[in-house]
């Protein structure tokens, strides 16, 4: 049912770490821990899948965290259905949250079908249930948000997509405007492709900075946009209206949900 | 069966650029064309998946593809049937090589599972096929491998993942290190990430500057790799000997298969 390092342990992923080779990364990356030390044991990594969810929100920490020694990643959804993303792909899941094992990591894409689950108990008491559970809890881009409505962030230093950055107080958090935040057990990153280079902080904190800087040059992650386009401090002022135009009905309805989340959370965000 | 940009088009996308902003970017694009001056009319991209690929090859571009205005992708495998990438995850073909439809774009990712179509007839003829008749060629990581067997890459510049560099001259193509390559219609990524890099390019050949900064900002594309590990020029030493290590019987099989290919196509490498 999982998605296991096994696969990789048969020697046969190009450009990611091999068992020996990981092993002794785990023993190397030991000597200078990120944050009090890797993790010890295996680990099981639930991520979740949803109708209309951003699929990089998703396949990119997925890229990196599969090649976490030792570990094993549980793709979950609500039920156990393939799901499309909010541009079509197929995804699909190999467990429902309902049967989901003991979790060490819980990770929560974004994306426009995160709206669908903000009142949705069952998806929210799993998030609360398995965050109190967990070493750490990682949201992508909207990802916060659903965080955010299962009453996670109170208190707490976090991100999400530049256009839903103003709705994190409504869910009692402290916005930070980073790329990869990391507060006690939640981390979380900005928009989208941020997953990935959050995941690596998280790879790093797991296994340490060696097994994270091996999986990071096993996938070429030596970024070069060929625009700098990809914050609203940076993108052309056109592209920015353009944007914000395109993705103001929606960012309407979050607001909306993020103020009946801050009424049943007992949250009162200067407006 | 395709995955349509009306999904977008509904309103619903997050981060994406909504029908009338892309309409008019389209139009602005065209005032300031990176080559040539991006493309006229409804754009069918297709899309390979294959078993063991590695996915963000594809995700990684289609995030990046399927948000570019009028377009259409479909997902191809050789058989329409659901596969798992090298790490596991279930990726789903909408359609089998067989029955796709006319292509003006080809994306042709890699993976340890390009192995086992170097040989294929049926997907080498098919990448001969379409290449003749499509506008661009897009190939990420070891996808060069495969245009390369396929006969596609001779005289022609082009790059791959940073292991299997060394192998593109078995193909007769001109290697080139850099993270993205364009040389006539062929364009080419260096490993896994960088298909975000170069499909954020290929956005711009195809509908212009500002389409692709709006697609770029949408995903929130300014990356900042915690790490600089992603190249083995900056990759610490003992961190590379790990990948090469990881890495090397995959490497020894891909060498055997591209002399095998060179002597096939008549190409006497340098060795």
């Amino acid at each position: 049912m999982a998605t296991r390092r096994g696969f990789l342990q048969q020697g046969l992923a190009a450009g990611a770490a091999g068992a020996a080779a990981s092993r002794a990364m785990a023993r190397d990356g030991a000597e200078d821990p990120p944050a009090g030390g890797p993790a010890a044991g295996h680990l099981r990594i639930g991520m979740i899948l949803f109708p209309r969810m951003d699929q990089i929100d998703f396949t990119g920490p997925f890229e990196v965290l599969s090649r976490l020694p030792d570990s094993t990643i549980h793709v979950l959804a609500k039920e156990e259905e393939p799901v499309r993303d909010v541009m079509g792909l197929i995804l699909t899941p190999e467990g429902s949250l309902a049967s989901a094992p003991p979790l060490d990591i819980l990770v929560v894409p974004g994306g426009p079908g995160q709206e669908a689950l903000m009142e949705d108990e069952a998806v929210l008491g799993f998030l609360r249930d398995r965050s109190a559970k967990a070493r750490f809890v990682y949201s992508v881009c909207t990802g916060a948000l659903l965080c955010g409505a299962a009453g996670l962030l109170k208190g707490v230093r976090a991100t999400t997509h530049w256009a839903s950055f103003d709705l994190l107080k409504y869910f009692g958090a402290i916005p930070v405007d980073e790329r990869v935040v990391l507060d006690g057990k939640h981390l979380s990153a900005a928009g989208v492709t941020a997953g990935i280079d959050g995941a690596l902080t998280l790879a790093a904190l797991l296994r340490g900075e060696r097994a994270a800087q091996q999986i990071q040059l096993g996938i070429e992650y030596a970024p070069k946009p060929p625009f700098d386009s990809g914050t609203p401090k940076t993108a052309p002022p056109e592209v920015l209206d353009a944007a914000r135009a395109a993705t103001a009905a929606l960012t309407r309805r979050r607001l909306e949900t993020a103020r009946r989340a801050a009424r049943r959370l007992g949250v009162s965000p200067a407006e």
